[in-house]
């Protein structure tokens, strides 16, 4: 299976390692917009233009595009998908359905296949969420994420005026946790499931009443949340905060019985030292997936939702069957 | 869809119960071996003896078959799959492989579509071993039963001369879980990772040291674990121990990065009040699942893990994109 990367930012990075420990896929090459010459990857995989593509159609079985959900992936995943096999991690919930029409028409048209929002929120959650559902049918799911960073919160914090740098870690607020775990399908508003916890490194003589209360009267990213900010060293942020852990929770509960007497709980927990590296990983089962999928003729745009679970592993069907199952 | 019930036990109960809620699912009749006026059934549907199934042939589109695993399916799902689309809940692990090969060759030769060994384990706990497996190659999965009650322990008690009645618990030690959770990948013996409880009630002046010494050096039950009799009155049973609750977690940990620098645990957990109501649950939604299956003109024998999640459940694909992913 011969996979290509799009992007070579910390998701490329993660995607670069991840084929790499693959027995079964090749990776032909990183992508990217920058100049080849100045991206430095970490194995011997080499590094073209983005321009280049269109002479690696026939050489590319899969493309992972690493890109941001924001202004990327819109435009880039139904352009790609009219000549690749692609995945990416798009994430904006809100935007998905819109998303999908998109690539899937382009897909469609191509013959090619296009796996969308792929990683673990959007992905694996999603993926429990739906069994939950499912088996389940009145039950209630809850989403918990961190404690982990936010790449978006964080950057919010680092362009008000003053700040040197931040990390936001979003925290779920454990009696919230353990409200839902109880079976009790409590009503939770935004401020009691999670608070918000920032480290900021402000620069020499800033105001840092002023900065306090711009992070915590952040309309959407704080104003709805409990916010703690502690303002550190930037030699502190380096030595404390360097890593990009994160993770979360999905708890779902539901009843059974005719009188719905018997109370069944879910949970499905990542506890994850590296947030793109993860993603990564998830990224480059469901290109395993979508290129059996493709090989068998199917097309056009799916989610995690429509791959088989058997099409993600490498391993054979009656070894998964007679060691998993 | 309709659906149909075969063998009216804990787990057929729940089926009929778990049907009774699916809004796109009609339940036809539950069919039993022993003589249809001796079983009372929860809901308003008719009972039938096995032997007319025979005539319901065009009226069934998926068959859930609730017999046992010692001896009830190995028989009964390779022939009625000649017959029906199947599902049932064979669950002895280290037989799967010859099960799917016989319901795989009666389902195929038929064109009808079977799926094997849904519930939790098998079922939903291999489904999140093979995710785990998938996503993270070099991880471990450690899968941990209870606190629960276990019926095959507890029926071996009863065996022992001198007990009238008897629950078994199986409890995961703490401590194990908690090494597990760390990602330290521990090697865990059987001793180690499980204890027994259980409570017998024995018969007046029976001999509870010789009771216990058959419980806990009984080979292939207890031996291998650190295993705790209570004796306790009736009346305390059943007062006490008269649900079947049931549980446990699968946890896999598994490496990313190029020194393998970042460790990812990933758990999923049960917590169950009633084990066969959930487990009927399970097998209803894989009901659906290879009712559709079988509407594209699939066949043969299929397990969990050959289910696109997106088959499980009776809300639209549409939908499922815009609210669960």
């Amino acid at each position: 299976m011969k996979i290509a990367v799009y992007g070579y930012g910390n998701l490329g990075k993660g995607v670069e390692c991840a084929v790499s420990k693959a027995a079964d896929m090749e990776l032909v090459g990183v992508f990217t917009r920058r100049a080849p010459e100045s991206v430095k990857v970490h194995s011997n995989v080499p590094v073209y233009h983005a321009d280049e593509l269109d002479r690696f159609e026939d050489q590319i079985d899969v493309l992972i595009i690493c890109g941001g959900s924001a202004t990327d992936l819109p435009k880039m995943t139904p352009v790609l998908a009219k000549r690749f096999n692609v995945v990416d991690s798009f994430d904006t919930h809100a935007s998905i359905p819109e998303h999908f029409d998109n690539v899937d028409q382009a897909a469609r048209e191509s013959g090619h296949i296009a796996l969308i929002s792929a990683g673990w929120d959007p992905g694996m959650f999603s993926l429990n969420r739906l069994y939950a559902s499912a088996i389940l049918p009145q039950s209630s799911n809850y989403t918990f994420w961190g404690r982990g960073v936010s790449q978006g919160h964080s950057d919010a914090i680092r362009r008000i005026a003053g700040v040197v740098d931040a990390r936001q870690y979003t925290v779920p607020v454990p009696e919230a946790v353990e409200a839902v775990r109880s079976g009790n399908n409590p009503q939770l508003s935004t401020r009691q499931k999670h608070t918000r916890e920032c480290y900021v490194v402000a620069e020499e003589g800033a105001d840092l009443e002023r900065i306090e209360k711009e992070i915590v009267t952040m309309p959407n990213y704080f104003a709805d949340y409990d916010t703690t900010v502690t303002f550190i060293t930037m030699e502190e942020l380096q030595r404390n905060h360097a890593g990009i852990p994160h993770g979360g929770m999905v708890i779902s509960s539901g009843k059974t019985g005719w009188e719905n007497e018997n109370t069944h709980v879910i949970e499905y927990s990542l506890k994850l030292d590296s947030n793109p590296e993860f993603t990564a990983s998830v990224l480059v089962a469901f290109a395993r997936g979508i290129y059996k999928m493709h090989s068998r003729g199917d097309k056009g745009c799916k989610t995690v939702f429509d791959v088989a679970p058997i099409d993600l592993s490498p391993v054979s069907p009656e070894e998964l069957r007679a060691h998993l199952l």
